[in-house]
């Protein structure tokens, strides 16, 4: 008995159903279930699913999806159908899938669009990603402040469809084009028809500017209990809103992409989805690097291979001194970036952490030293093999943590991102340095071993 | 010209100056100088200025430090001031801080504390932290449905100052202690005083379960644009509320959790301020399983001794083949993490990654082992060296490549925490298995090398 996955169940509702059945197979799925179902399906198929669906729907399937998977197949729909897909997006997404496009693939795809919408998202582009502007959203509802209760009511109700995807917490009230103040709907609903929202108004609304970051973001509804905050530029036009979800997922998606680049996956995120050139060619331009910077470490082997051909027990240790310094200064790097994350410590502050850490690489480096002196002494019965494996673990342990404390905040002092360049810094050094150490002993000891 | 860093400031405040001038002093910081500010005060000033603080702007600077820090400052506290500031926070954070406490510490505080507010925690603490009853608020409205609506506006006017900290967009509406619907305020403000709330109810309104999961909830919340959810248990009692914003800060702290264990930070997160002490030994737990796993898969050269004295060439590229299998795997790896997270691939999917990344790692190894298999025939004109390191990295990258996308799906299975587990058990795998391809091609090749 062979049961059909439920990928192949969708395969067959694609080759022979009409689009109702296939509407209907997906609307009995979990959202969770659709992301895996899809995930199954060649490329070709997930195109031809698309198209059979209204652009609402297929746009709805697509903020299912992870969001490179999204990308990746709108950089292969044709324009047109990219476009109506795309229109059903909210503002800020819509920014966000063609402002990664060639400008070429987007302008094409804009073209497609209402000339009002793709003027909007030209605009959007423009911002940087996770900037106030960047995360906004421009569906929002905005007044002039001579205009009454009575009329503002009535377009709302004349207008209920448009505004049904509106995050309609807020009303926002301006003065000749620029923002004056916030309007909460009760406080509307519980106004005469005929009272004007310059009245009723609160001015004392607070504000976010387009270029705000989303660290700026994050600390402001840390403080605030608000739902959005309006964004304006230098001249206080109101230019969008960033609501409190958009901001949390940018803020997860950060932390997510700062993980995967700390194991060396580069370029953004990488799903299996996605080809394998693709895949092997960018995770291929970190290993590069990697494996020049590993060369160069080892040459210091190199320059010691009567040492080591005397002593040929030492080959043993030294891959062990290697990944055992990297593992320690690893995790060193990594409270780092946390510390910096949350704002514990700054970037100027190296020599406060070098010291801090200096204790506690000082305490594991006497631990680990024994614990592989021993190992080496019990092995060959030799103690001064020990002393020299040992010795150099523990001395090389100290200079991995402080290092791996330290190095993130002077990337980060140089602009330069250290989820990135701490890991393979930090190894080489330490490699060098822990390579150095153990065949100098040994050559120093070379009559005892 | 010295200057006086803030820190120094405040500890001069706290040193001498009132309540109030300390008070003004913190008022002109901003949440994010606060965290680092004091982060440089010991432990002991750090006690001080919680205790001249009222107990509410006290829980306030708590609630601005990293949850880390809050915690270790609590448990420092005697019980009946740590009672005090406790009753300040929302009760989903009151059962997260006295729930990490020994049972004994966290009863003394609860005895110090109102008896209704701590059987209200004793209830809470109860429930897994990353479920439903665990990340839920209990400070929320419920009325029965034959209430009027004069009478709940009424109820909401004279307690204006308790619902201050409630978050007012709902109010439940219950019939005989069950769950029966929701109200929004709009809705209640709108309708009649003698109305009963049996005939204004949204009774299709949606519910979750104390035990759902937090990635039921997350996808609750992707799905339904509410900014609350009501828990109940299985007998439909209204036992509290999930509010969006407390699931995105559980996510994300999730997954900063998540990246410090697969950087080897275990237990929990680390900070600086912690003791040297406990910082060393929740490291060193980690890295003596390391060293062991390290000392196991450098055995294989032990046996090898003979081969590497003939070719001590070889003792260079040893490390490298095992850092460099170690970076490729763990690619994999973060991968895969990243997959599972986003429900792209699922733990019995172990085929199908594996296929998949098999093709990855014969490209990257082609080009890793023609890279290392050049410089090694460059550098001692013997191309038979070229081959043996060269082979050995290629083969080995294939098989780190596709363990390491394997093994966080099995250890999911098996309910190992994939992100703790992964890297060690890869790079303990691949360590011995390149030694071993090494090793054993230059023991074939003796006689060309």
């Amino acid at each position: 008995m062979q049961e059909i996955k439920p990928w192949g169940q969708l395969r067959e509702h694609l080759q022979t159903d009409s689009i109702s059945v296939i509407k209907a197979y997906l609307d009995q799925l979990t959202a969770e279930d659709i992301v895996s179902i899809v995930s199954h399906l060649s490329e070709q198929e997930r195109l031809r699913l698309l198209s059979v669906l209204t652009a609402e729907d297929a746009a709805e399937l697509l903020e299912d999806l992870p969001w490179v998977q999204a990308m990746e197949l709108i950089k292969e729909m044709d324009s047109k159908e990219a476009a109506a897909i795309i229109v059903e997006f909210p503002s800020d997404e819509q920014a966000d899938f063609l402002g990664e496009m060639s400008e070429k693939g987007a302008e094409a795809i804009m073209q497609e669009m209402p000339e009002e919408e793709a003027d909007a998202i030209r605009e959007l582009i423009q911002y940087e990603e996770d900037s106030a502007g960047g995360l906004m959203v421009t569906e929002f509802l905005s007044f002039e402040e001579d205009a009454t209760v009575g009329s503002v009511v009535k377009d709302l109700q004349s207008n209920a469809e448009k505004y049904e995807k509106y995050n309609l917490q807020y009303i926002y009230v301006t003065h000749k084009d620029q923002f004056s103040g916030v309007l909460n709907m009760r406080t509307l609903l519980l106004s005469k028809p005929d009272v004007l929202l310059s009245d009723i108004v609160l001015r004392s609304a607070r504000t976010v500017q387009y270029n705000d970051t989303l660290y700026d973001l994050i600390k402001f509804f840390d403080t605030y209990d608000f739902y959005g905050v309006p964004v304006v530029d230098d001249r206080l036009q109101l230019k969008g809103v960033v609501l409190r979800k958009d901001l949390r997922e940018a803020q997860t998606d950060q932390v997510h992409l700062e993980h995967l680049e700390t194991q060396g996956i580069v370029g953004g995120e990488e799903l299996r989805t996605m080809s394998v050139w693709l895949r092997a060619r960018r995770r291929l331009s970190w290993l590069s690097v990697n494996i020049l910077l590993n060369i160069a470490a080892a040459s210091i082997i190199a320059f010691y291979q009567d040492t080591l051909s005397a002593v040929i027990a030492l080959a043993v240790f030294l891959p062990i001194i290697s990944d055992m310094s990297g593992c320690s200064g690893n995790q060193a790097v990594a409270v780092s970036l946390r510390e910096l994350s949350l704002g514990v410590v700054r970037p100027f502050e190296v020599a406060r952490v070098w010291m801090q850490e200096v204790s506690v690489g000082l305490l594991n480096g006497l631990v680990l030293g024994t614990l592989i002196g021993t190992a080496a002494w019990l092995w060959k019965g030799n103690i001064y093999l020990g002393l020299v494996v040992g010795g150099a673990l523990s001395i090389n342990t100290v200079v991995a943590v402080s290092l791996g404390g330290t190095i993130p905040l002077v990337l980060k002092r140089m602009n330069v991102d250290p989820a990135l360049a701490s890991g393979p810094i930090l190894t080489t050094v330490t490699d060098m340095f822990g390579f150095f150490l153990a065949l100098t002993f040994a050559g120093m000891m070379l009559e005892y071993l």
